[in-house]
């Protein structure tokens, strides 16, 4: 029987919290001097727990046992936003560390951990975990450059420790299962500790121009504007009214960011840009609400003075997880935390989202207090990082001892 | 009879968008090196025809003729925006010179000319006017400093004219009249020659601020989300309909400045800030039009989650001209191009606002093709700019010899 060790768990989750810590937040982006402290000190407590520090090319962390057998490979990644919290993947790799460590401690082998490269995107979302799945080329972004203008392959290069990497083969494992905290407020409001995964939503991200006229706000009559915000008003009320009436209980869309031009007070404004993203569990339906916002820009182009230009410039597809990963975490969900665990989907990218491409995966999550991520302020009760840990080391001893239909997907 | 000279009056207009002129515009801002040199050329041609060149504390510049009558001022501005047309503003102070040396060789006295400062804004709209007028003391703004970061009170000692600067009395003046370009669409649309301009409107300026709370835009659930986008679409769009119910013929209204922030694709926008700004001829319709924005962002911040602050920021009343002097410009105007003019409004202001406090005041516009200004592509045809001219003469005529009821406004 696995047991997790408490205090060695929230311990480390807090030694790491120092690195780059800034009150109640981290500041460890990709590849800035930070993130690799943290990533180094997770490499010394990989070899301390008997795991052998493994860096990949694209600077992925892994913690490889001592053992022919496939594997269970468990994380997330350590880096953070340029205002991070101190859970977002950090809980997910050192939930990995602390399972590895009390496996062994029961007899049982097997279990690899992974601090994966830049998931939050300072060089490309999902950077380590979609080159080591073979989704994205090195070659394709190599020249890609972060926010202090530096290159990916010079940090690369600059980095001691790749000097010596080496590729780890994704044969090595027959699962992925990432711990996660939720950032969203579902567990917290429903008093939940655990929500297991069972898909990770696909997004759709239209770009969108309304083109007006510019002119003089004072002396351009109402019957003569062609003015780029008030099409917009139209344009997203249309849209918001559309997709209520369409939406499933995950669908969530979002105008975030909306750029008006010339943007002053006395000027009738000739063009607004926007950005409308859409996130649902299901293809057919993402397809369908994609299909609605085109409709309405072309009906209001149609019927007015304004054109309204839409553009479909990402497609990421839903990543639905493994069924049997994900009734072995509800059946441990249920027997630790009766009652208080359900079935969900994540609304947010993961690292699992690649990885579930090429090998069995599943993710579970901890409830963020009031829902909150991306930020200081992130958290979540002790308590609730103890059982998620819990569950899922009784999961993985599960997958680890006993005999599941991997090829049910 | 006064007749003005169609080919002296071209030229001049011709020479003064030589000065600083761009393609077919004119960069000419306020106290810059072009300005004033636009400026001094003015002041020659005023000196040839018999008026005396004066520059007054701000930098106002007269063209005073020898007599100790009331006399009739005719001008507008000669500086420009940043991208700026020729007509706007020169085409009002060039009249004035053409039909003062028209009416001196018709062996009439007593017309005046002004080119007022800084009309489009470089340290603050209506500068000179508003200065000479007696509503702006100097003082309250001898510190503010244009986009080159120069202070007002700096350029104006660095003025050599200044050395020599004489107060003008507004007693010397039994009226003012402003020719100007629409800049706006009504009077080309129509084919119409001439705008007898009956009141220019007032405004008042909204500040708006959606106050929402910035989320994860896929982990956030919709009805979790107080989105500060969402609530700007809602509030435009409930004014639009609002206002459109309570809106008179020459009603605008305009949400020209809109800023989100973080304004990020992947986040729930935090907070919208928006400027909402209403003109009407009509100071009481103004007053309800904003009551009902305000009481719009009091109904949405009660029934939702979303707080919309309002907060007034500018009242400028509604400027009514001359009952007399509008008389006299639709009788000439009747008479030279009957039937091809209108009594309008004008949405735009002009420095004949604060002179319109303190004297009889008049405007009259001609047409600006298809109602572009503010911009290099600004024009009115030369039959319309000649008439304009002719119109304006005429009517000052009859302020020289006639008897008006100056107390009747």
């Amino acid at each position: 029987m696995v047991e997790i060790n408490s205090t060695r768990l929230l311990d480390d989750l807090a030694a790491l919290r120092r690195i780059g810590g800034q009150g109640t937040g981290v500041v460890r982006e990709a590849f800035t001097a930070t993130d690799l402290e943290g990533r180094r000190w997770l490499a010394r407590r990989f070899a301390e727990a008997g795991l052998r520090p493994v860096w990949d090319p694209i600077g992925n962390l892994f913690g490889l046992p001592p053992t022919g057998r496939p594997m269970v490979l468990i994380g997330s990644h350590s880096d953070t936003q340029p205002e991070g919290g101190w859970l977002d993947g950090s809980y997910g790799v050192v939930c990995g560390l602390e399972i590895a460590r009390a496996a062994q401690e029961a007899g049982l082998q097997g279990i690899a951990v992974v601090s994966f490269a830049d998931e939050e995107g300072s060089f490309e979302p999902l950077l380590g975990s979609r080159v080591w799945s073979g989704e994205l080329p090195f070659s394709a972004i190599q020249d890609r450059t972060d926010r202090r203008g530096r290159r990916l392959r010079d940090v690369l290069a600059g980095m001691p420790e790749l000097r010596a990497a080496e590729q780890v083969p994704p044969q090595l494992f027959k699962a992925y299962i990432e711990a996660h905290i939720e950032q969203g407020p579902v567990l917290d409001d429903a008093g939940e500790a655990i929500g297991v995964v069972e898909t990770i939503v696909g997004m759709q991200h239209v770009e969108v121009a309304i083109m007006g006229d510019q002119n003089h706000a004072g002396t351009t009559p109402m019957d003569r504007r062609q003015d780029a915000v008030m099409g917009f008003v139209a344009f997203a009320h249309a849209v918001d009214e559309g997709f209520r009436s369409e939406a499933g209980p995950s669908t969530v869309w979002t105008f975030g960011r909306v750029t008006v031009s010339p943007n002053a007070t006395s000027i009738v404004p000739g063009r607004t840009d926007a950005t409308l993203q859409i996130r649902d569990p299901d293809q057919a339906r993402l397809n369908r609400l994609t299909a609605r916002a085109e409709r309405i820009a072309e009906n209001i182009s149609a019927n007015g003075s304004i054109e309204i230009r839409t553009q479909v410039t990402a497609k990421l597809p839903p990543a639905p997880l493994n069924v049997a990963l994900v009734s072995t975490l509800t059946s441990a969900a249920e027997r630790l935390v009766p009652g208080r665990w359900r079935r969900m989907v994540s609304g947010a990218l993961h690292d699992a989202v690649p990885v579930s491409r090429i090998m069995p995966s599943a993710m579970l999550f901890v409830p963020s207090i009031a829902g909150k991520s991306h930020c200081f302020e992130e958290d979540t009760r002790l308590s609730d990082l103890v059982q998620g840990c819990a569950v899922l080391a009784a999961a993985v001893e599960q997958v680890l001892v006993g005999h599941l239909p991997w090829n049910v997907v």
